[in-house]
């Protein structure tokens, strides 16, 4: 599952992705088989998930002293899979992934993302931005990124939706991001890009779930409220969860109040998930997020 | 609803707390009321529903010049509630009303509300503890309170009930206290002290309502857990809340170390509601708690 | 201390901020004072500092029957305040204060108030944005504020304070926001809008006040930095606080990823002092802020 | 730096902690080395600072066939740091620390230390308690810790320094808490435990360094209150930070309120601290304490 090594120019940092079945001397091969072509930990983290027998490594090697070659690299990383049941995955530093960002009408998480990209905290390229509703646009000119309106009926459209996949499609898009976007996606189209769509849910899921949030949880005079970052998978806000975030509201609190304070972590909470997915930081396990922050 | 004014030796402060339908004046008459029977306002909160239309109120009254006759203010307030609609409850400084906590196995929240009596955090005395298991009979002998070891079954137990009601009664208890009680109440128990029973439930409601509370947090991956202090009602985990509070935890910790980090989040709210509660600062209205904090 | 009433055209609601001596009776006496002249108190809280005998209270009013005269009110509250030596200022809801914002380089506090101002969620009109570069002119350009580039010595420099102070008088500016402006203000500059210019500091203070917070933070190895956002006086740094907040770090954080997490404390924190200030929330009294939130 | 092997019974679970200086490799030859004496790696965590050049790692072993040869361990160990410049230390998983907690007159923190003992949170067995007042005397009773009572004069007092250490020596002390001990201890004291008492400081260190800091927090009109546990050193309140917590007040919380709101704070994070520390999570390092959590 490794990207193909042989567009690689001057890579000099990687991150190695590695599940396994747990079996004992596994991180010692892994780290002698990463210095023996060449390469330098930086950071290693590892998981074990005892009761699943399963083993989660991650590792931020750098070639300090002459370039890897990435076949090489490649070769010695499948040769030890081979013989631990290991799956694996490598992305070289300098390879920045390509994002779309899906909106409606709010622009706050947008804003982030766009700023945060701009000034050096998201290594990415946000290639597109898609929306169902042309408001928007605006906001992508400023930041020179192409905006497509794709209007999608409330009841759920496959014209709409293989237009967006045409469109993610032709722009090599890795990552999906859903940054207030309130319209449900297929399972279909979420198949298409497993592990790959960030959503941003305005709660703190699995409280919450389902629409309008905001007023269930004043409905229900919570004194906490929260947002979900989680990949999206076929059953709705139900996928795993990457990050969340609380802000404390009070009786005096209305709707509106709840949805402006929810503003400022849904923002934080959905932009700390899109970092660490693009630091390949997370690892989906037995349908849990895995994150070595 | 007020408390019997003759049992009342030396008063010099009180909380008057006010709910009646929002009606133009009502802040100014009942400020000039308390003025005229000598009261000086040391703090007042208001909170207006206005989809509700109510209007409520918790004034801190004091009595700095001369002692007020009690027979006096509770005669102005009725008048003035006969007028304006207005239900209200007052409570002198200086009666300390009594608990009862109940209690399981676990005792960190108990410990908690012992140290807090004792060192005069929470106004209030305790009266006794009441327990399903022989456990925690020497921390209550420690600090001198009443250990009643009642039995219960886990199919619901109406005999057991009744004991733990004739001993509230006896004690003349005023408010219930469920520390990490493991057994469900009756409706019939919950409603003979409605807005006096705080349960303690180790998660962040309505997430993960119902029992093993840690176990599905661990399950669903989240990575925040929390504590919800709440008003016991006929429906199991869905009275009004008081407070809640998170703590956060990642994919390394266990079932077990969820249990113990929600501890301390679980304590600490518990505590904070209960006196929040002793100080007159929570009103139930329309399902929800309003907290004058 | 009132804003000229004469002014006013269709005001229909209103806060009052007072303070006095402590003296009985005062609560009553205002809150009859604007019944009387047809006002209804939606929300009022009052502050009692005992220590220094000071009574401080803000009262939210509306005329929900017929438009207030705000001479009569004016009047009225004048006549009260003799009588109790109060000190008091009115602040009628239709009047958008006009605010100046001083940034340098970074532009994410910057963001934060025009998105906010433009969501409604700042009850405000930003006229005019001042910096000592040119850097951020696109931004206030994509938001159509005008735009001053004013050039300023390290070492401080009378004849650019001149030219600001020409600019925020010619644009009669009422609240002054130093959204990381990272030059000092001289005492003369400050004295001129006492408790009317908000600066957001990169620390908690009165930690590592002064230059490069994050470096000294980093330095001495702490696990939580923080943001404060407080009123500028004489004195750097050491203005009364309004809003802090926190957020974790750990020793894997670089002096830039502190400087970016330390990004989103900074920007959440100033918008919540910048709302307060603008909803008449704080009053500085005895050198400390005092913020009916 | 290692304890002694020879006293080893049936070790089944180490933690070793290593430094040296940053060189390609040591990564793999340490986890290589591990690997040789049939160890097992369940946890490693590294940390590298690349202006100091230092690599620092932690890593939890585990022996899951056969016991190991606690010497054979230890000299593979000695040979890897004879070669790689590398200071390192092992704690086996049986040998439990013993801890003396210093206190003056407040319980919460020394009644949290106990309970959490008590139930299996705090691997260490808490040997004695020292106290300058004989106030706690009870509660070391009720939970059998021999309590020792020794008087301290203001001025610092060698005479009682003396039999202190006495104390700690003949019960083979390994780590010294002081929570909330109202004493400073002189720099000889703290020299001869270096990196082994924690102190928890009722502030957000480094603000309020020094004596009454919610005095100083209070007069400061700070929003947040804070702990912090750092270990000891010679110069009074700066030693290396293990943990920090704040907690929100406002200016309605008077010093006592501060004092009883900090209580919760101090004992978590104090807590916290001293578990890190008994798990081998901690390091120091170039002033600074990395703690591997």
């Amino acid at each position: 599952m490794s990207t193909d090594p042989s567009s690689v120019d001057v890579p000099t940092e990687a991150v190695v992705l590695v599940s396994s079945p747990d079996r004992p001397g596994i991180v010692a091969r892994l780290t002698a088989t990463l210095d023996e072509v060449g390469g330098n930990i930086l950071e290693a983290s590892q998981y074990t998930d005892i009761k699943g027998r399963t083993f989660l490594q991650r590792v931020h090697v750098s070639w300090p002293s002459l370039n890897p070659e990435p076949e090489e690299v490649h070769d010695a990383l499948q040769e030890l899979a081979d013989q631990f049941q290991m799956d694996w995955r490598i992305h070289w530093g300098h390879a920045r992934r390509k994002v779309a960002v899906f909106v409606s009408r709010e622009d706050h998480c947008l804003h982030d993302l766009l700023l945060l990209q701009r000034d050096g905290s998201l290594q990415c390229q946000i290639s597109l931005i898609i929306s169902n509703h042309p408001d928007l646009e605006q906001v992508a000119e400023r930041f020179d990124v192409p905006f497509h309106h794709v209007e999608v009926d409330e009841s759920g459209d496959s014209k709409s939706e293989s237009r967006q996949l045409s469109l993610l499609e032709a722009n090599d898009i890795d990552l999906v991001v859903l940054a207030k976007y309130m319209r449900v996606l297929s399972p279909v189209f979420v198949e298409r890009y497993p592990g790959r769509i960030i959503n941003i849910h305005h709660s703190f899921l699995p409280a919450f779930a389902g629409g309008r949030p905001y007023h269930q949880a004043h409905e229900k005079g919570v004194k906490l409220i929260g947002a979900t970052a989680h990949y999206a998978t076929a059953e709705l806000d139900a996928g795993p969860i990457i990050e969340q975030g609380v802000i404390r509201v009070t009786h005096k609190d209305s709707v509106a109040d709840m949805v402006r304070k929810g503003r400022d972590i849904e923002r934080t909470v959905l932009a700390r998930a899109v970092r660490w997915h693009l630091e390949d930081r997370v690892v989906i396990h037995a349908g849990r997020a895995v994150v070595f922050a």
